[in-house]
């Protein structure tokens, strides 16, 4: 592995409530100079719910997007509380968003979005042993829960709305273990 | 498909060299009310480039991520110039950071990285036919190629420091397409 280069300056040049904005002037093994931003890497990580029925479909949500102005077709996600582990985060998480608890959970990968610009991580986490249970949210709106079998990825490619690459990577890594399986 | 918020207020809260942060007021359909916050997104989208050699080897590159402070190995991208098209971006992408050109194109779908916070999308293009050809780019340092068979995704997801959601979602992509084909 190539050696990182050195920070030798690192400040926080904007800030909002969510998001804070950070420039680092680095030097690289050979010497070069740059200065980079990045986003501020929130201190807890968030998790991803792949949750599977006995059926073979999964449980999507489709929630409004700020960031596109359009709703948008994803899997159930969120940030986690200080004190819980993924399982904990990503069961309450389901139950929020998707009206399913789960009995059985996998941790498959924690993943990044754009890991230039941002150190956000994302835990990929498998469920199972589906049963019917809600929580509340703190959603605006109550979200549509849309169930899609996991085997037919293409048409969900096809949708306009069902852009998020983090679901979709997810989406095939479960597809993956569920044909192993057979 | 459910009516959107209406947008009351829209401000720019912060900004720097490359990042704004908007502040939205929303009034969802239900009559509810809150105030969310979002990045700036670009006037211009990037492409991800997903370059697959006849031997059925895919094009990786190793470089420097600030956001998390390590060397990342993840599929070739970039900003697009205003004057290009996606193809034209994709070539040029590919030769600046992993030495290759290429004689196909195909696009494949734009995708989003978290839609809730921000509306930045990428155009995964599958490049095949390929061909050495190197362009200078931007970087601080010339980045590490990786060459890695496009069926053994598994293996990637054992490393830790592949983690990028895109090229993740756009190698599974790729490789159905490929299976597909036999």
């Amino acid at each position: 592995m190539p050696e990182k280069p050195t920070i030798l300056d690192h400040q926080l040049v904007a800030e909002s409530r969510l998001f804070g904005i950070e420039r680092l002037q680095l030097r690289f093994a050979n010497g070069e100079e740059r200065v980079y931003e990045r986003l501020r890497t929130p201190r807890i990580p968030a998790v991803l719910v792949v949750a599977v029925k006995d059926n073979g479909n999964v449980l999507l949500v489709r929630e409004y997007a700020c960031g596109t102005h359009s709703y948008q077709l994803a899997l159930p996600k969120g940030a986690m509380d200080g004190h819980e582990t993924v399982f904990e985060a990503a069961n309450r998480e389901l139950m929020e968003e998707a009206g399913h608890g789960g009995r059985k959970f996998t941790e498959l990968k924690a993943l990044s979005m754009s890991p230039g610009y941002m150190g956000h991580m994302i835990h990929v986490v498998m469920a199972e042993d589906l049963f019917e249970k809600s929580l509340p949210g703190d959603e605006p709106e109550p979200l549509e829960v849309v169930e899609h079998p996991l085997e037919d990825i293409d048409r969900l490619l096809a949708m306009e709305d069902f852009t998020e690459a983090r679901s979709l990577a997810a989406l095939y890594m479960v597809r993956d273990i569920m044909r192993n399986r057979k």
